[in-house]
């Protein structure tokens, strides 16, 4: 394998591999800016009743067989609860809960709705958009203990277990049955399966497995008013009824809280290949792109890509960060092209064929190719501290757009935001960092789903810029038929502007069913839909 | 390639080729009993309102763009649609629409809406549940004129098409770009995208490229009271907002006529490989599956099966069938397996290997392998005929049921069902077809995803064979963890059915949305949803 990989990249460009333990991976917290979050809440849907001492004994009540930590109410035990994993956003809750069973669930919300106390549900707290942590005072339930894993069926690889399960837990269990979870992402040591259904997370194996609209097969959720509903069976196939389970796939603790998921597993693939490539233009991203889903076809697993203002970030930013491409000049973009297939000498032979075909036609100028478990975790690795890299930069203030667009359009935006932050003397140039209020307008992303991450660093942030930004930003993807969420949601952030991506008549649709199913508006308040 | 498999076979057990064009693949009107749908039907959503001239007439004004045949009053001209595709269900319609644009569905609505009138959408008429035509006198909303494709992406392979682009063309269009349809089936020539979105199907490819739920990115959809709604952008991905699509998808015309598609196509397969396997038991086709997802993990594109019962029925009444065994003795068990990939030579290394171990192991004892398109196409033919052979079989009286098990279960009803009607004297063997009152009981369908079609065939409708089998069938399948329509919908057939399924809570949320978005129930009345 790898002599007919040194010999493609010798005969073309030079293929050289990363050395171990070189690059290591952090997920700290991204010491970014801290807004009131308030400014950014609508009164939509509010719960407006305040918490007593006779409400606490009725959940401590509730929960007596739960074990002794399930009702935290010290501030100090409540603290972490209150602030979003980017310290963005933080609430004022006095009060967590941590159910062990739906029951429980069911008799917390039951007494919340009589009350009309408002409560937000809070998986891992890896969120993105502040929509795991309370706005004011709401109610945290955490589903942290709600997390045992149910059934597995072997033959048809069909997990079910509650939500609270972490996601790495899940994928490393499954691992020994030679199985996998369909999905991936960089927060995956602390998100939840619950919270990655409620967020309709995306991540890093979507391209192969795709989304979670296709392999959840069914759910447990409780109502706003406690009511306990099973939204299907771990059945492939079911077509009894409206497909319910889909409003909260994606619904962030609005409309229920998911206690139990079923997910459908493909097999653990046998054979990985990661490679990273460098690539003289966006044109030939494309080409690259288009030429692996024909040479890679149902190999093919991941097409991440990034730009060089990414990969200097990295560079300066992360300890231990190392050029896989060694001291030379950056290249314009990168691409980490993922194989998982089940046979590693075809998946060599497809690979190196593509290898082939991009360096001849000088589509890549450049490639690593890891060799080793330890080697594929480092190219991921640099991929992957992208978002820290860029919440270092500058030491705060970084404005992040989680956007989609058609794959042709993907990189337009970052050279157009350039210029016009520039035009208003706001944007020098990369090498200026601290000079000029903007730092780095950087893009990277899942190109393979057409999903860019837009990153605006910055010394502090800046009102100038962030309205030099938005809501230009948004009416760029408004106007190349694009979605302002691609898998982050909308939280608290974004919940003013889903009518950049869904029509008045959708949004209406949308608030009928929050009023039919939560009248008294006491989940995750002043979240995901805009005031009307 | 073929001197491999021919060794492969030779060294165990042998594997002969069928010649071309000896299994011609029919698909015809199945001659089955015709009971009078009405007794089947509930009331929960009705509409009441008689048509008049003065309605004709504005709908003719509405239709005066869509050409000279968008309004059908003639009674000969009405027939067709008024009766489904097995001959078991007929309404007495005597208005068709067949509108061009989703602006001519939207006016339709909401006058018939005004007027209460009620109204079924029906794409090509192919839905095995009585779901696509009228119970009484509904008018029939016909999506046949709505065949233009709107757009399709390349580089991401998003194919966006009016509603009633038939499957086929879509497919064949596709594959000029290198692309398919990520979804086949046996009625592919007739049905539409709208019509297989509106049920959900399932079918033979769904094992590799998964559900509607998962490949369908958009829609545009009118609600009953005419109201367009634009339901996200050809994305990949978007998180803004509840997806509402979902409800849509499998809806079966009772929540707003669907009038576009944005679906995610695969490429195109460049290799693909069909062979049928005969083997001793049940176990052995389970162990058959479970090898075959681990040696043919990313290239497994569908796992077939059917049980000697339905090989005879196929040999019996399909002119042309020809047994891929020979003459010999029948096999108890028969597995239909494809590959699909990008790399010839990988593929059939991967399935040599494969085949090596069943029939190494005695897992398998007998099989065939297509060695061309044509080849390919008889062995599919053989499965796709075992529908009609039963609806031939004793020339009436034949019960269907599209059930969905935990995989390990889903050959054990077939024999249940065989015992329980020869207990009340009502089954004898499957040589005795006429004598006894109950033909054969047979069962086939997508083993990959735990799908089984049980058919029970006769002579001629008889009730006391029905009523031993409902809803006796219906609570197996309940005490199963099972669905009691893994990809048939509900229809007017199984409406009032599906508490078997769906809990009390999930069926009154469904109605709870019916009322909401279609309160004077004008939408494909009495069907889907059991009064209440
Ligand atoms: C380093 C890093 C990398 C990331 N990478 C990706 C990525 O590649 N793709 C991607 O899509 N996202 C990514 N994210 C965002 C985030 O991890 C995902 O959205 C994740 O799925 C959230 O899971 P969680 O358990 O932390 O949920 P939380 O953050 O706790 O909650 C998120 C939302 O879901 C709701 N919720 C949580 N649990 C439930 C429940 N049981 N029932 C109902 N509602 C519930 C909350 O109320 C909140 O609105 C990343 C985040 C980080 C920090
Ligand atoms: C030979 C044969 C093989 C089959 N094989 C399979 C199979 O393998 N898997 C499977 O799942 N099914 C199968 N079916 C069933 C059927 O073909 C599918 O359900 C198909 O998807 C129906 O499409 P259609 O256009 O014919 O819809 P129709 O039969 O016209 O309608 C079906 C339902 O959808 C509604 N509907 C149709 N179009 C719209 C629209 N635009 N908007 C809103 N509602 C609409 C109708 O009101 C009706 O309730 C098979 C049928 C036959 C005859």
């Amino acid at each position: 394998m790898s002599s007919l990989l040194r010999r493609l990249g010798s005969a073309t460009a030079p293929l050289r591999l990363v050395t171990a333990a070189t690059i290591t991976k952090q997920v700290a917290l991204a010491p970014t800016f801290s807004r009131l979050s308030v400014a950014q809440t609508n009164r939509a849907y509010s719960s407006g009743k305040k918490l007593t001492e006779e409400d606490v004994k009725v959940f401590r009540e509730i929960l007596k067989e739960a074990g002794p930590v399930s009702v935290l109410t010290d501030s100090a035990d409540v603290e972490g609860f209150n602030e979003d994993w980017m310290r963005k956003f933080r609430g004022q809750s006095q009060l967590v809960l941590k159910p062990k069973t739906t029951q429980q669930v069911s008799e917390i919300l039951k007494y919340a709705n009589q009350r009309q106390l408002a409560v937000v549900t809070q998986g891992g707290n890896t969120g993105l958009v502040g929509g795991s942590v309370p706005v004011f005072d709401e109610i945290v339930l955490s589903t942290s203990n709600m997390n045992s894993i149910q059934s597995f069926d072997e033959t048809a690889g069909i997990l079910t277990c509650q939500a609270g399960c972490i996601l790495e837990v899940l994928d490393g269990w499954l691992a020994e049955k030679g199985y996998a979870m369909p999905l991936d992402l960089g927060a995956k040591g602390t998100c939840q399966i619950g919270g990655n259904v409620a967020t309709n997370a995306g991540g890093l194996r979507l391209l192969r497995y795709g989304s979670l609209h296709g392999t959840v097969l069914s759910m447990e959720i409780v109502k706003a008013d406690g009511t306990i509903m099973k939204l299907g069976q771990p059945l492939r196939k079911d077509n009894t009824g409206y497909d319910l389970k889909h409003l909260f796939i994606g619904s962030e603790g609005t409309l229920g809280v998911i206690t139990s998921v079923s997910i459908l597993t493909p097999r653990k693939p046998t054979a990985v290949n990661v490679a990273v490539l460098a690539l003289p233009d966006f044109a030939a991203v494309q080409k690259a792109f288009k030429l692996a889903r024909t040479n890679l076809t149902e190999i093919l697993s991941a097409f991440e890509f990034w730009d060089s203002a990414c990969a200097s970030l990295v560079l300066t930013h992360i300890a231990n960060a190392r050029n896989p491409f060694d001291s030379e000049a950056p290249h314009p973009f990168y691409v980490l092209i993922e194989t998982s297939g089940s046979n590693t000498e075809h998946d060599t032979e497809k690979l190196s064929a593509y290898l082939d075909t991009l360096f001849e036609s000088s589509v890549a100028t450049d490639g690593v190719l890891a060799e080793s478990e330890t080697q594929r975790q480092q190219l991921w690795a640099f991929r992957e501290s992208i978002p820290e890299a860029c919440a270092k930069d500058g030491a705060g203030g970084n404005l992040k757009y989680d956007i989609s667009v058609p794959v042709e359009q993907i990189y337009e935006i970052v050279p157009v935001m350039r210029k016009r932050l520039e035009a208003k003397g706001l944007y020098d140039a990369i090498e200026n960092v601290g000079e000029k209020r903007t730092g780095r307008v950087v893009g990277f992303g899942h190109f393979g789903d057409g999903n860019l991450h837009l990153n605006i660093t910055g010394a502090a942030w800046d009102k100038d810029v962030e309205d030099t930004v938005e809501p230009f930003v948004y009416e760029w993807v408004q106007s190349n038929d694009g979605s302002i969420s691609a898998e982050h949601g909308l939280g608290v952030m974004k919940a003013p502007y889903i009518g950049y991506s869904k029509s008045p008549e959708a949004v209406a649709a949308m608030h009928e069913i929050k009023k039919m199913w939560d009248p008294k508006g006491i989940l995750n308040p002043y979240k995901f839909l805009p005031s009307n």
